[in-house]
C-alpha cells in the first residue's frame, strides 16, 4: 500500500465561489478520489491544519507526497517546509503540481528561483508526451488536451532534469516544460504543470492518470532516518 | 581563429527553383557569408565533392563542423559519416541544423533513432529562450520569430542532453525541443532545430546570431589523435 | 515473467586453460543460473550461433539483452550489433558487462569512443554504492569488495549517464565510474563493469544481485516496432 | 577584468597553531595570490566581517565568489547564505571547496544533504581526470596528486551534476567525486574537493590551476537583478 498524503493550501476554494464552483470540496478532495485504489491510500492536509498537518510524525508515514498552492505559499511555516525538504532527502517522494512551482518546499528542494512567466487568458493547452516511455507518460497518447488552463512561459528556471517527460503548448503560443523528474538524496521529485484552481483540470482523466503514474514512480524502496556526515573507519 | 567546415548536401538548391529563389548558390553560402569575421573563416564542402569534401585532412584542420542535409542522407557514404564521428569524438565541434537531425554523423553520435513528427504547412514558430544565461542565447531576446518553417514535434527521441537551450512552438499547436547541447567524447554537438530549405531562415539575423554564438561555445580547447584503450602503468 | 537474453562472445572459455577453470561451461551459464528464478526466464547465445543468436525473432521475444565480449568484438556482425541498437531504441533493455564497454552495440548506442585505460595485475577493487536509493543499488552495501578485478581507469569516455550508482576503486589507485545507467530512445541501459574472464567475480553474490536488480530496472514498459519519423496531421 | 571574492571563514588559522603554520595569513590569501593577475582582481572577506563583508553592494560587484568553511558554517547568517544564493541564481558564479560542501549556501543551492563520509588519517590523494576536455581540467594531467587529504567517501548527495570533472582515489580506498559542475538558475558553481586545513593544498600548482580555470569558466556572461515570475502577454 503506498501511502499518499496530499496537501492543498485551500484558500482558493473557501473564498473564490468561481472555484469552489469547480472543486467544492477542495481540490485535494478531487485528487483523493482520483488516486485512492486497492494500492493507494491517501490522507489530505491543508493550511487549516496545524503545522499544515505534516508533521515528523505523519511525513514519517508518508511514501508520496503531493503538494498544491499558489497565493498562501508565504502561510506555510518554514520549519514545515524544511521539514518537508528533509523527508523528500531521505527518501519520501514529491509530486509538485502547477503553482507549486514557488512552493517553498520545492524551491529549497530545486536551489533554483523556480521563476516563469505566466498570463491568465483561458488559453488551452496541449501537454505533449516527449519521453514515452517513461513510467510517468504511460496511458497517456500524443498529448493531453487542456480546454483552459493558466499559461505558464520559459523560462521556467529549474535545474536541468533527470528527464523532460512532458512539455505544453499553449493556445496563445507559449511552451513550457510541463513534466520534469528529479532526485534530491533519495527522493524523487516529479513537477507537473497543469492544474489551475479556475478550471477543473484535476477532473481530467488523463491528467488523473499521470499523476497516478507519478505516484507510482515516486514511491521510495530506500529511505534513511538521518541526513549527516558520518565519521568512517578506513575499509 | 576559428576554423568552420560548413557541409551542405546541396542538392534542393540545385534541384527545386522554389529552393533555389531562397537561396541561390546555396545554403552553405548564406551561412558562410553569415559567420565570416575576423574571428572565423569558413570552408564549405558539398555531396559534389569527393568524399564529401570531408577527407581526414580536411576535418583534422576544422575547429567546427556545421551540417545541413536532408534528402540525400543516404548519398554520405559510411566512412565519411564515421570518420566526421571519430573527429567530433576527438575534439571537433559540430552544429547539426534542422533536418540533419536524420543525418547519418548525427545519429551515430546521438545513439538514438533521432526521430520526430513533422508536417509542412507553413506554420510560423516562435523560438523560445529556456535558457537565457547559455552563450548560445546571447543576443536573443524571449523568442524567435520565423514567419515560416517546416513543423517539427516531439517526441525527439534523442538523448537527454546536457543543456535545453531552445525550444519552439508553433502556429499549428505542436512543441519541439529546438536547442539541444551534448558532449561526445572532448567534442562538444549543438543542434539547432531551424532552417527548412523552402524558407530563408538562415537570412534571419538572429538565427545568423545564435549559429555563431554556437561555433564559438563548440570551438575546441583540447583535442586528441587517438580513440582507444591504452594500457597503463600502475600510478 | 521478463525474457532474458544472454550474449556471451564465448571465446576465452573455450581457448584458455585459466578462463575454463572459473567459467567451465561459459560465463552466459554462470549468469544464466544466478538470474532464473520464478520472474525471470534465461536464453543464451554466443558466437558460435548463426547471427549470434540474435536474429530479429529472437530480439522481438528478449526483453533485456546482457552482453559479455572481449577479444572478439570484431566477430560480431555490424548487421546483428546495428540490430540489438535499433531493438534497444524500440524499447529493449540492454546490460552491458565489464569490456562490452567496447561492443559493437554499446558504442552504437553511447555515440563515444567508450575508451579507457586497464592494466591487469590482479588488484583488488571496491565498487562503491553512490546512489543507495537506485533501484540496481538495493541490497548492497556501502561496497563490494572483488578480491580481483581487471583495472580500469578513467577517463571512461561515455556520455554523462542519467545517474551514476557505482564508482569503483582499485587496489592500485585508480578510479572509475562502475555503475552507469542511459536511455536510449525507449530502451533503458546499465553498464556495469566488473567481470573480467579470468576472476570469479559472476560468482559473488552482490554482483548476481546487481545485474538482477538491472534487469527488472530495465525490463521495458513500452516499445514500439518503428524507428521512423511519421508524418502527421495538424493536432 | 574578473572580480572575485574569496570568503573564508578564517577560524581555524586564528585558532590551531597547526593550521596557521600552513596558511599564515589565512587560507583567503594563499588563494588570493594564486589566482591574481591581470585578468582576475581578489577581494578576501571573512567572518570577521560585518554580514561575512558580504553585503548586496559586494555581490553585485563580484563575477565569482570562492568559499571555504568547515566548523563555523553555523555563523553565516541566514541572510548572508541566501544573498549569496541569491546572487547566483541572477548569475554570478559559484566556487565551493572541500568542506564548504555542508556550507549554508552550498546546500541551498544544492537542494540536497550534500552529505559524505569522512576520515582523517592523512591519507594519499589522487584527483583523477575525467573529462580532459572540460575548460576546468586543462592544464592538468591523468591526476592531480595530493600528498595528504582529507578523506571524502560517496555517497556524496548531491544532485547529478551538468558534468563530472573529476574523481577522487585516496590511499585508504575511499572514491569521492571531487570535481562537480552545477549551472543554477543563470549562475554557475563548481564544487571542487581538495583543501583541508592542515594539508598546503592549495599551494600545489594544479589545484592552484583548476580553481583559477573554474574562475575563467563560472564567470557570468548574464546576468539578472531580480527573481520573481513576471506577467506578460500574449506573444
Amino acid at each position: 500500500m503506498i501511502r499518499v498524503t496530499i496537501f492543498n493550501e485551500f484558500v482558493h476554494e473557501r473564498t473564490e465561489e468561481r472555484v469552489r464552483e469547480v472543486y467544492p470540496d477542495g481540490i485535494h478532495m478531487t485528487l483523493k478520489r482520483a488516486l485512492e485504489c486497492e494500492d493507494i491510500e491517501v490522507k489530505t492536509v491543508t493550511l487549516l491544519d496545524d503545522q499544515c498537518g505534516l508533521t515528523d510524525d505523519v511525513l514519517k508515514e508518508t511514501d508520496v507526497i503531493i503538494w498544491w498552492g499558489h497565493m498562501a505559499h508565504g502561510q506555510v511555516p518554514n520549519e514545515v517546509a524544511q521539514r518537508v525538504r528533509d523527508h523528500v532527502q531521505m527518501g519520501m517522494g514529491a509530486i509538485f503540481l502547477h503553482s507549486a512551482h514557488e512552493s517553498k518546499p520545492f524551491k529549497l528542494l530545486m536551489g533554483t528561483p523556480c521563476s516563469l512567466t505566466w498570463r491568465e487568458d483561458g488559453d488551452f493547452e496541449r501537454v505533449w508526451t516527449v519521453n514515452p516511455a517513461h513510467p510517468i507518460a504511460q496511458g497517456v497518447g500524443r498529448f493531453i488536451y487542456l480546454p483552459h488552463e493558466e499559461t505558464y512561459g520559459e523560462p521556467f528556471t529549474v535545474p536541468e532534469p533527470l528527464e523532460t517527460v512532458f512539455i505544453g503548448g499553449y493556445e496563445g503560443g507559449e511552451v513550457f516544460r510541463s513534466g520534469l523528474t528529479y532526485r534530491r538524496g533519495n527522493g524523487k521529485i516529479f513537477y507537473f504543470q497543469p492544474g489551475h484552481e479556475t478550471n477543473p483540470t484535476f477532473k481530467i482523466p488523463e491528467i488523473q492518470k499521470v499523476i497516478k503514474n507519478a505516484v507510482y514512480w515516486a514511491n521510495p524502496i530506500y529511505r534513511t532516518t538521518s541526513l549527516g556526515c558520518p565519521h568512517v573507519e578506513k575499509p
